[in-house]
C-alpha cells in the first residue's frame, strides 16, 4: 500500500462514516461521547504507556522542555479530556434544527435545516487532547473526522484512537468516523489536502507557518487561524481604573493565548494622566513595554518601539504601546496592522463605542472588557475548534453550530413553476 | 505595467473601498442601485453600440447563434438589468442586523452581526447581464467585487461598468467598489486568483471546466456550482396527477437549467400503473426518454439507458427513467449519482416524506413541488449570484445574506477574565 493509497481509503471510509453518522440521534451521539469518556479513564495506564513512548524519543530528540509539557498525557490530562467529552454531550445539538422556516406565496413551506459538513481533516502540531477535543466536537456535529496530529506524538494519538475508535463500536456508531493518519510521512499531508472528492473541509491548528503550508496546497476548503495582533484602545472618555484593569487582564493573564493583548492604543489627550500608573502596574507584572515616542516621554521604562513591534504576535510578556491622535488614529493603526482577531476598546461615550463596533473589521470587538473573551466557552458557544480570522463560512471562534452547514428543506402540495 | 501589477492595483483599490463601502447605511446604497438602473437607460445607445463592437467580433470569430444571442444586449435586456437593480434595491439589507444577541452570566453582551465578507472576485462567462446582476448584489451587501466578464463581452462589460462607475460617484459612493478586469488575457485571472491579501471569495460562474479551472488554481475561498444532476423520486403512495404534473414541470418548462430534472426514479410497485401515462406526456412535449430495462418493459418508446446516462447533466430534452425497488434504492441511486444540487420525492405518505428530507443530502429538498423552485427569488431570497453545490460558507441559492458573514460584537461593563 502506498501513502496516497492509504489516505484514499481513509477519506473514502470517512465519507461512508459520514453518511451513516448524520442520522444518528443525540442520544446515540452523547451517548458515544460518554463513552469515550469513560473509555480513556479505563485505558489510562496503556494510554500513558504509549505517551512514555513519544516522550522518550522527544527527550532523545532534544525537544524543549515546553514542547515536552505540552506532549505529556498525565492522569490529570486525560481527566480533563474525559471532561471536555462530557461538556460537549452536554451541549445542544444544532444538527436537524431549522434557523428558520418561511411559507412562500404559493404555499410552499421552505426550512433552512442544519446539517453536518460531512468529512473533516484536522492537522495539529504536539497536543495530544486535541485528538479527543477534536473528535468530539465532530461526532457532536455529526461529521466524520481524520485526525493528522504530530508526527512526535503519534504513539500517544494512535493510543487516543483506538480507545475512540473502540467505544464509538459499543455505541453503535460507525467506526471509521473517527480515523488518525497512521504514519508520520509528511507526504501523507499532501495526499489528504487532495481527497477533494471525499473531505469537506480542513481545519488547520498549529503556527502560521503550518497554516501557510496548508493554505498552499489544500484543494479542499481550509478554515484559517492566523494571528492575534490584538489591540486596546483606551479612549479620552475612558475610566481609568477599569482600562488599567482590562489592560492587565488581556495582556498578562495568559500571554502565550491568541487573545492575549499585544497593542495598548491611548487616546493623546489622557496619556499623561493614564499612563504612569498603567506602565507601573504592568512593569510590576513582568511586562516589557515597547513605547512610541510619545509613550516614551511619559513612561521612560519603555524601551523604543521599532515598526516590527506594530504587526507582532508577540505571545509573550511584552507589550507594545502607542500614543494616538484620537479615536480616528487608534482605528487607523487597527486597520493597518490588526490581524483581524480581537479588537477593544475602553470608552464612556456612547457614540464611539458605537462606532467601534461597527467600523473596525475583527472577528471579535469588545466595549469594555478584555480582549481574553474571544474564546468560544467564555461567549457561550462551548468548546471550540479554534477562532477563524478569515470571513468565508466562520468568523471568531467556532463551535460545534460552525461544523454544520444549512440545507433548505421545502414541502409542497403540488407546487410547479409557471 | 505588467497584467500583474495592474491586477495587483486594482485589488488594493477594491479593498480601500471595501472599507468604506461598509459603512454607507442602506439609504445611500440603494441610491446608488437605482442611480445605476436610471444610467444604463439613459446611456442605452452607447452601450448598444459598444455591445456591437463584440457582436461583429463574435460573428467574425464563427460564434453559435445561441452564443451571439448570450451576447446580445438590447433594449429590453438593459431594462430588465435596471429591474433587477431595482428589485435588489427593496430587498432587505442584511449588513448590521444581529443574527442573534445574548447574556452570558458576568453580563457580557453577545452579538453575531452582519457585514459584509470585503471583496469579491466573479469570473463569468459571456452574458453582460451578469455584470449588472453581480454588481448589484455585491453593492447591496457592501461587497467591493473585481467582475472579469467572458474575453468576446469585453467592450459591453466596459461600457456597463462606465455606466456602473459613474453612478457610484454621483450617488457619493467609491467609484473603485465595483471594477471590471480590463484586458482579455487569460494570464489576468490566475493573477486574480492569487491576490489572497486583498480579495476575500471568488465565484465562478460559468460552465464545469471554468470551475475547475478556478479551483485548482484559486488561492482564495472559492463559492462553487458545479452540475444539477436532479432527481424526482415517485414513491408507491404518490398521487399520479400531482407526480405528471412536477415531473413534466421540473424536465420540460425550461430544460436548459440547472434546477431542471434529469433523472426520474420510479418506485417498482407503481411504475405500471404510472409510467405509460407519465411517458406520453413527456414524449408529447418531446421528450426523449432513455430507460432502465424495467422501464423499457413498460415504456418501448424509450431507449436503453447506459451507466453514463445516471451522472448526466443533459441540460436538454432528455429524461433518465430509472424503476427502483423502493425508497431505500431510490436514495441508493440519489447517494451515488447526486450532485448535491435539488432532489424532490412526490409521496402522500408521512414517514418517507420526512425521512427524504432527513437523509437526502442535497442542496434542496423538496416533497411534492418541482426541481425548478431551487432558486434564490422562487425560495424568497430575493436575486440571487448561482446555487452552491459546496457545504461551506453556503449551500443551495446565494443571495444578498450569502454575501455577509458574520462578527462578534461584546459589550461590556469592565468585565476580565478570572
Amino acid at each position: 500500500m502506498t501513502v496516497e493509497s492509504i489516505i484514499t481509503d481513509m477519506a473514502r471510509a470517512a465519507k461512508l462514516a459520514a453518511a451513516k453518522l448524520a442520522r444518528f440521534s443525540s442520544e446515540e451521539k452523547n451517548a458515544a461521547l460518554k463513552r469515550i469518556a469513560e473509555k480513556i479513564v479505563e485505558d489510562a495506564e496503556s494510554i500513558k504507556a504509549e505517551n512514555r513512548k513519544d516522550l522518550d524519543a522527544a527527550r532523545e530528540n532534544g525537544l524543549s522542555a515546553a514542547m515536552i509539557d505540552r506532549l505529556t498525557v498525565s492522569d490529570a490530562t486525560i481527566r480533563s479530556m474525559a471532561d471536555g467529552l462530557r461538556e460537549v454531550a452536554a451541549q445542544e445539538d444544532p444538527v436537524g434544527t431549522a434557523d428558520s422556516t418561511w411559507i412562500r406565496p404559493n404555499g410552499l413551506e421552505v426550512s433552512r435545516v442544519r446539517i453536518p459538513l460531512g468529512v473533516i481533516g484536522i492537522i495539529y502540531e504536539s497536543r495530544p487532547n486535541v485528538t479527543i477535543d477534536a473528535a468530539g466536537l465532530c461526532i457532536k456535529s455529526g461529521n466524520a473526522v481524520i485526525l493528522r496530529g504530530g508526527s512526535e506524538a503519534l504513539h500517544s494519538n494512535r493510543a487516543l484512537a483506538k480507545a475512540i475508535s473502540e467505544s464509538l463500536a459499543d455505541a453503535g456508531l460507525p467506526e471509521t468516523a473517527v480515523q488518525i493518519v497512521p504514519m508520520r510521512d509528511r507526504e501523507a499531508i499532501n495526499h489528504l489536502l487532495r481527497q477533494d472528492e471525499y473531505v469537506d473541509l480542513i481545519i488547520p491548528r498549529g503556527g502560521e507557518g503550518l497554516i501557510r503550508f496548508v493554505v498552499e496546497h489544500s484543494k479542499i476548503p481550509v478554515l484559517k487561524h492566523y494571528k492575534g495582533v490584538c489591540h486596546l484602545f483606551v479612549d479620552q472618555s475612558a475610566d481609568f481604573e477599569m482600562a488599567r484593569a482590562i489592560c492587565l487582564n488581556a495582556k498578562a493573564q495568559r500571554p502565550g493565548v491568541c487573545n492575549a493583548l499585544e497593542t495598548l492604543l491611548v487616546h493623546g489627550e489622557v496619556a499623561a494622566a493614564f499612563l504612569p500608573d498603567m506602565a507601573r502596574q504592568l512593569l510590576e507584572a513582568g511586562v516589557e513595554l515597547r513605547g512610541c515616542e510619545k509613550t516614551r516621554a511619559i513612561v521612560p521604562e519603555a524601551v523604543a518601539a521599532t515598526e516590527e513591534d506594530w504587526p507582532a504576535e508577540y505571545l509573550d510578556l511584552i507589550l507594545a504601546v502607542r500614543v494616538v491622535d484620537d479615536m480616528e488614529g487608534a482605528m487607523d493603526h487597527i486597520a493597518r496592522y490588526s490581524s483581524q482577531h480581537t479588537e477593544a476598546i475602553v470608552t464612556s461615550d456612547y457614540g464611539r463605542a458605537r462606532r467601534f463596533c461597527r467600523e473596525v473589521d475583527s472577528s471579535v470587538v469588545l466595549v469594555n472588557a478584555s480582549t481574553r473573551f474571544n474564546d468560544g466557552g467564555q461567549l457561550g458557544l462551548g468548546a471550540e475548534m479554534g477562532i477563524s480570522t478569515s470571513k468565508l463560512h466562520a468568523f471568531g471562534p467556532m463551535g460545534v453550530r460552525e461544523l454544520t452547514t444549512t440545507k433548505f428543506v421545502v414541502r409542497g402540495s403540488g407546487q410547479i413553476r409557471t
